[in-house]
């Protein structure tokens, strides 16, 4: 029945790839070679984490989130003929924007990156009297057209759906307050031209368990035959802080505000060295996943402990069911 | 110089008014017989208080926050013929609305009525998986058309201006966070068609002294010929809470996100009893101006100690010098 | 049919009463010379406040919370002919105790008295390494028998049913925290003899509105033919701190802890002067109730922001009605 | 025995003074025309609290806090023929300073004015990256000579000994923290020079009840032949905020940060309507204190809802003998 | 003197143990292949931690707390041969309960298990409109029999002792509120009849350096000639957050609320690799300890780092004689 | 131009150094056999940390800071002949106190040691009614002369500069508050004599990045012929508590309150295990420096996550090169 469960999508063949472990039972399942990009790959830097990347003319390209030794939060172009080992430019995007108003860049973190109709739109979490979502698009990855917030501060992961549905674009959003807010839902904005958003809908909010104090969209929705296939980050708050670990939801197709099912226990949660240790301890945060639809196979990209970048993977078909099996909306 | 500062607008010679007393050095005076609404005027009501007010059909309207004694909060219709004297309705207000996600109503404050072109919006604070800007019009205060939420939660003091300004709707609000946010600027947001809202200009923030906690937009703008007069409210945090005071801004005219100047004094802060005692001590709450354009007189209605609704007055033009010579931008 | 909501009781017919006012649409009024106990009845005291009274040999006895001019929170015995005009003691109650652990007297605050068989039991919030639930007897109201406390700290407003039900004692409480816990709902605990307690059931908790952050039992319960009628306090956070209300339920007569209805509004909240100027602005708190069976009159005595005693009237029938038609369990 | 109590200084016959009301109980009682001082004395001032006066060329002179319309804290000198009407200058003091670093006046609220020697010291909550003890002197309080801060920030009630100790100067105060600091207690520091301080020795902390969040020195300390009468404020945390009340301490003659006694009770505490309602409810604070050996007449002055100056009185030998004998130190 | 110190009870000869290793000074020493039980060693576990153990039938038993991926926390029955080597059931434990009320089971985590007489009791933080003390009994770790919650929420760490006292049954319990709790001390509490729980006393309090924050029983208390040993928890706030440590008190065999010692420095604190990273950093939270009479040895069964199950061990006689040297009570 | 940037001050060649790594590209290298010196190097030690060192009679003395197993702060004496290899004394430092009222030790810790003219004096934060900064000094490391503490609570790193300026000595200080302080900045405060200390003023202040939260002076200032060489540490809070990192400035040789420059990035960051795990995960903390004038080589002794002393080198012209050029003052 794998016709069932398909990824709407192109063919990547060459995407990573690691098989499952023998013995496994997890439905993701790290990459032997973590974290696939150490904190210090270019000489600026403070560590390297939370990043989106794209099949790009043959190969990949990406945004990367780059902390330098200030910890001012940037994004950098980086570049990769395998999707593992990726080269990263030492200096940060500049944004062409034409907008007086939000054209000084203050900061820009936690990127997304997503193809619609005929080009890459980038959003990120973008310094604007607060964290608000920016939105640019590139067809190069060299010159980054920088286009109006979203928005209204405050709000962070800001992910789009790669095509218009109902003929409108679509992007999850999580809005937040200042600091390290301790709470935090995923909602829906429509938009006719990537510049006025509205009819904002409620998608899901948090639950218990790992997913208690916040969730938030991670990569860009996967469109699959049972619906678009969301990861998400779910946050529990320790008396020692923040935990982040990432579960699977399936929204409806048309209507992609409903939540068709969504994973109780998480999918993949710090358990690593390059997971608990680093600038934030306990955080494994997806932010990219690249998928091949005849195989369903799909290599997901997720930041450690605010610090790296790692790899993990999962098969489609495998997924979904686990989300079905497993859900409590 | 009469000429140099006057309000653009209808006469309205019947508008509620009282002459300053003798003596009085203040720039806006209370009315003698405040507050104008008791808290109990029907008889479900825990308080009236931050309400909004507008000359309808050769007389007045509005829409009222009625906090009932469960101490939910609700939108009523009042009606007056003097503006002083109201009638307000016993039923809560029974929003139409054909958009199934929004169309249950949580609950909704502090409103304000504002007209453009052809009929009356009202915008208030909507409860919809948080506080956010709920949008109506009505063109006869019997029937409410409920429109999309203008933006994701969380949000407050939504107001609009009364004309479109280059070609679009704009509206101010102050982005917030759950409960009783400490913090709050004063944005700008623009839209096509009252739906889709982007193009986000920051106005302004806090400054200090009376507004150093947080400030947000009272009543609609008041255009004048030195641009639009903006009565705002805010916030000192005392050791024993919030205290609400308001002071005035002219904005430009077509740049409306630029501010030319803004009172570094408050014009108007709780000292009598019925804004220093109540279900919140020390609260001077304003969300609605009536203005005769002739005379350049305002009548301007307040909340007090969010527990009754008052009213005070001003002079256009010796506002406008007062904000103008005492501005502290 | 009068029959159908009566207090099981005594006849009391010489409670303070005062017919509701002409026009007067509330379910509970308030009596014309309220506060009946000044702040400084006896010299010592700061405040006399959130107190206890019962019928007691023809006449009124009472166990008071008199915080003296330290600020330290005592409990005093009084006496009165008609229970409007009151006799307080200089001295605060010195209670008998055998038991050396607890006999040290932290401090003692918003008692509670209940006739029981044969005897007065007084529970009040007791000071044991933090607060909790202290009782003692008295048949006399001069000498007073302290026992075991009932629960660990920490705990606030534990009262008794003035009767065992299915042979065991119940008491109702509301477990707290150190501080001014923002949190509160109530619980009922059973026991065999007053000194070991279990079988504790979860009873009612916060709802909304006013009664949002936390609620409290208030007066014992009054038995009626309906239930249990059981008046207790709720509060809400404002910007500027608690505000104190009271609302009233219904019990299940032989398992105390089902809730048949109560009240969505409010029965009383802070609005008169008294009762939202003094130590603490907005509290109207209620700690005891004298009914009399065959009229169904109800006084009703509480505290009035943390500074004086009230008094205030209900009629039975109405009352349940009330809470009935009004219900939102 | 008046011989016993003795206040040791000057005559100053025509201090403001009432007799206490018979039947009063209290060590400190009210000017029955309170408040001395409006809250709108001068035209530009939204409140007049918490300030300073001294007996001055045969009548009296002052250092008043006047909080501008703006919430802006400012000094400002006053004049007063008999203690009780005074004249307040429109314009802020504007303080002779040699020091650049400290020379630009950010804030000063709540001075104090002692005469030592030759010389007015003023001391005030003096803004200079943080709130630290600001001291200038006068010799005519029309020229204000400015001197160096006397400690880092953070600190708050900087109150000076009108005499020199051991040959050195001694200053009272409280190290805070920045904003509503919730803990504070009373250290002693000294000087050979008014410049540098050293020798820092713990006086007091705080106890429980009224005085259980923190304390800090109220008016100067007077010296009489029982010890130093120090009046301090002491903060208790309701949970709608500070109250702040008013208690007695006698401080040893020669080695002043030995404390002889202390009421547990508090002297003053909020209760009147001008104490309770203002922009913060419940504050009554006094910052100075006038009197009369040979009769032993104290007039204090302090600030009532940090809106208005009040008045009350005591007399030494009754005020001394009641500290020692409701003493819990 | 061996006599001086000894456990009272039954001889375990087979108990986990390895010697000191040379030149160790530490009174409590780790096992060196720690963890014993990692986090995942039932498929659906995130973490299996702070569990409780005991000799069964000539081998061993338990009941482990084994928080799901859901990160839910559930109470497993697990066995062993060795007590080093464990098989853990993958279904968690299903308790029968004819008490309708707490019958459904919310959560339940750091449990204990205690033999009394005749059966094994079990205890552990149980979910019921809060945490409190749930309490079970068991013959044979296959059906386990719910009975009342001890106490009102909100409690944990309730440890019983292994023999009545004085007629009653004994438990330690630490009072706590919703959340991370920031405070903590230990109280004792006694029953009839392990369903009425009273004659609560407070044991002991939290007092500086690592159990500054909070303090808590840890396994039942080993009885000896000299005293009740008990090992407990302490926890230190440091500016990265709780730090969980472990130090030994004894006290009194009859009334066993009086500390006759306990240990200024902690006996073992979160170093190790394994207490140090994992879901919650820096936790050694010890929940049972197996001792074998003749030898005095302990094993001491602990969580690291809120995620895995380890073993240290000591000798009681040196333990004593270290709790007695080093104690600050 | 190794002329142009010149430490001032001795010769001491056989400070501990090794030579950066090649390609290594920054400006301060960690000691390749860090840390140091483990937690446990003495018996009783939780851990030493934060510690201070000189040279000291042809090889190295220091205070160190050892928390004990109660984790009781403590000082050590510790002497080396090579600086790496360390012997630290079983007892706690005995300070010589003649002023009864700071003489008895509640704590110390993160101490500085300073030689100046004839004399090294040691500086800590000094518990006396809060955290402030106590002062003593030796010549020999045996006994050591405890002054009067140099400020009022709450203050923390006190750091002297090595010779008078303008004939004043010189301190910096970071004022705090109790706990673990949300804030700080820098300050420097002068004497006459090492007991009366004032001319306060700011150096600097936090400014984003890895100094948001606050900042503080680290070894003692290094006098070059471009200015004071200060290495200070800066603290960033993530969403699981605080991150200290270093960086360092220059300050005006006669006016050192004057920032000349200061790094915008850090200089050091917690990255290496023993930095991100310990009693406080993620926190490198500077103390101590070491110089050798001819040579330029710069020791910086620093604490590893709150547990370990560490080493790293530096060279003062490319460390005074790199603060020049990426300053952000």
């Amino acid at each position: 029945m794998a016709a069932k469960q398909t990824i709407i999508g192109e063919a990547l063949p060459d995407i990573p790839w690691q098989e499952k472990p023998e013995g496994c039972t997890d439905v993701v399942w790290r990459y032997t070679e973590n974290p696939i990009i150490p904190r210090d790959l270019i000489p600026t830097s403070n560590s390297i984490l939370n990043s989106a990347v794209v099949p790009f003319e043959g190969a990949f390209a990406g945004v990367f989130r780059c902390d330098d030794k200030r910890r001012h939060m940037q994004l950098h172009t980086g570049r990769s003929k395998d999707g593992v080992n990726w080269q990263i430019e030492g200096d940060p995007i500049a944004f062409e924007c034409g907008i007086p108003e939000i054209a000084h860049f203050q900061y820009g973190y936690d990127p997304r990156v997503c193809w619609i109709e005929d080009r890459y739109y980038v959003t990120w979490c973008n310094g604007y009297h607060g964290a608000t979502i920016g939105v640019a698009w590139t067809k190069d990855f060299q010159t980054y057209h920088q286009m109006e917030n979203a928005f209204l501060p405050f709000n962070r992961n800001g992910v789009l759906f790669p095509r218009k549905i109902g003929g409108k674009y679509m992007m999850l959003s999580r809005p937040s307050d200042r600091g390290h807010t301790p709470f935090g839902d995923i909602y829906l904005s429509q938009s006719p031209d990537m510049v006025y958003w509205g009819r904002h809908r409620f998608v899901m909010g948090t639950t218990d368990g790992w997913q208690s104090t916040k969730v938030g969209a991670g990569p860009n929705p996967i469109e699959t035959t049972e619906g678009w296939l969301l990861i998400y980050h779910g946050v529990l708050t320790s008396c020692n802080g923040f935990v982040y670990s990432a579960g699977a939801a399936l929204l409806d197709l048309e209507e992609p505000w409903r939540v068709i099912c969504r994973t109780a226990p998480y999918i993949l949660s710090p358990q690593k060295i390059y997971e608990c240790v680093g600038d934030t301890p306990n955080v494994a945060f997806p932010c990219a996943a690249i998928c091949d639809a005849p195989t369903g196979r799909i290599a997901i990209y997720y930041g450690g402990a605010d610090t790296v970048v790692c790899l993990a993977f999962a098969q489609v078909d495998e997924l979904i069911e686990f989300t079905r099996s497993n859900s409590a909306v």
